[in-house]
């Protein structure tokens, strides 16, 4: 059996496994989702862009932040998961940009420079320094980029960058005139401080109902821009790809926008728990991590990452990701979405395999 | 005001526009459709692929046909709509053929040039001769071809092609190693046959939910293909573009799948009598036009079809669509997916135009 990336878990995740493995919260989605009445217009076409009251509620919502994002509901263009918004904007730029390369931090979520390549873009790396963007290599790079693509906080180190990076990334990034791609599907678990929100004029930020309220299998997600071209680009190719994304996913997507803070303070509180948890317990069995500041995954330090990643799901049960399918060798990533229970059996299990492997 | 294409229409269908212009049934859905049961697993991720139980169903229907495809669920992936099917087939399509062109008959539907192009490779056309596919120039093109897009019956010219027709371009196909796409989202709304399902080694075939069972909103459609390779190339690609379709709108689908054929026939019925009511109109109008064999549209034959769109809209809120749109020079398309009531008051309002301005 060769087990040669994420995609080999899918609909493995049955009772008697413990899965480290997929990004989706175990957590149910909040009740106050669901639909009651049938709709007939529900199965019209809508707008391409998305629905104007689903719009109009994220432009409030981005507003409504201590940095203020000048949002309207133009701003916006909902689509099929963050996945959807990550292809059509690298599509639209394609199209545009002269030159070819997007840069990128590494390690990087494991779909990243898939996208890219088939978009018709090349992805270039940059490699963290001591966890953190190393702001040198990033600047001596840019210059052949059309295009940089962040994403804190962060799967798979489940770090975020200082409040400084940022800006200073946003200043580089405007006097070149550089696109910015801002992934922060995980904007809503941070346990650090707030999201600090990238703006700018070239600015397209990613984002997503699926993390913040376990509600991956919608496939509801968005992206912001105050690019008016690159946002009448996105809708042009949306037109003859997809249409528009499902009605009523993005009803409940906006029936999500009406639940007050609190509900996502109580499920910040949930995730830095486990975090605690899984990264204390990760470190008493003697392996070197970084403490995650956002995020749900810890990125251990081990080699033969290919035999653990098989001993623990062949002789364990236990799925846990090898660091190569993110750029980070010598790592494992483990996704920390599962009950405190099964977060502890698991850890317990992996200590006795590597005690007994001498891994460590 | 520059009406530029069909998009400029979208959002336009307040109650007093009558509208022979989006492609889209007017009619409800089935009520067997709707979801009770509150169900959690709804928002987990879901095969790329597609969930196992739907397309076990449409294994079933394609191999309950009298022309058995020996099907399984493996020769299926649900997509958002068959417009997604549409842009992955030739995305994975062009990241592995060397011949860069696709052939098309002109008209098309206005989309596919769109698509193609965004995939990288390039329409090439194919003129209908006597609203046939003309076999002679067809066989003259296509050696310089990775592939062929068929669309039967057709949108916009509501034709379909012979059995005899279909089965020449499977052999000569077959022969030459050339892919071949087939439209059939428009299989159940046929007047004349049966659908003739195209089938071969390098056949995919493009179906979906929306027109059988007014589900456009939902974008449930599917591709369906023999060849392996295809199949797993796609599910790559949408494993990072877009990952699993919508989970209830795949119960939705699923359940539409349980419905007695007796309801699209009895829906095939409605079309039927509207095709005569519009056919009969526009020709007694003084239109040129062929009679519809499938699908909802007519594009009956007139000059100057950018005045027409804009005069039309402007002073008598009637949204019709130029032939051009849609590679049909001097033609205007008129699809007839409303009730018969505003059929006739639309064309009786055309009737008066026409006759005042002289057109016909």
């Amino acid at each position: 059996m060769v087990i040669n990336g994420p995609s080999f878990f899918i609909g493995k995740n049955s009772p008697d496994v413990i899965s480290f493995g997929s990004g989706q919260p175990d957590l149910p989605p909040p009740k106050e989702i669901e639909l009651i009445i049938r709709d007939c217009s529900d199965y019209k076409y809508g707008l391409v862009q998305g629905e104007e009251w689903l719009r109009d509620a994220l432009s409030n919502q981005y507003n409504n932040t201590k940095q203020y994002t000048n949002s309207t509901k133009d701003s916006f263009v909902i689509t099929n998961g963050a996945s959807e918004a990550l292809d059509l904007t690298f599509r639209a730029l394609s199209r545009k940009e002269k030159k070819r390369n997007v840069l990128l931090p590494k390690p990087y979520y494991y779909s990243y420079p898939f996208i890219i390549n088939f978009s018709g873009l090349n992805p270039l790396f940059t490699e963290l320094k001591n966890n953190r963007i190393d702001l040198i290599d990033l600047e001596k790079k840019i210059d052949d980029c059309c295009a940089i693509l962040i994403n804190s906080p962060s799967n798979p180190t489940g770090r975020i960058e200082s409040i400084d990076t940022l800006k200073q990334i946003e200043e580089l990034t405007q006097k070149k005139g550089i696109n910015v791609i801002s992934d922060e599907v995980y904007k809503d678990l941070i346990y650090e401080r707030e999201n600090y929100f990238i703006k700018g004029p070239k600015v397209i930020t990613i984002n997503s109902f699926s993390k913040t309220y376990s509600m991956c299998g919608d496939r509801i997600g968005y992206l912001w821009s105050n690019d008016e071209e690159l946002i009448k680009n996105v809708i042009e190719m949306k037109t003859h790809t997809s249409m528009n994304t499902n009605i009523k996913a993005q009803k409940r997507a906006f029936l999500a926008t009406k639940i007050p803070k609190e509900y996502i303070e109580s499920q910040r509180q949930i995730w830095e728990n486990r975090r605690n948890l899984i990264y204390n317990g990760l470190k008493d069995i003697g392996f070197e991590l970084n403490n995650p500041e956002g995020a749900f995954y810890v990125l251990p330090k081990i080699n033969n990452t290919n035999k653990i990643v098989h001993d623990l799901y062949n002789d364990y049960k236990i799925i846990v990701y090898r660091g190569e399918w993110f750029g980070a060798n010598n790592h494992i990533r483990l996704s920390y979405a599962l009950d405190e229970c099964k977060i502890n059996k698991g850890l317990d299990i992996i200590n006795t395999y590597v005690k007994k492997n001498n891994l460590l």
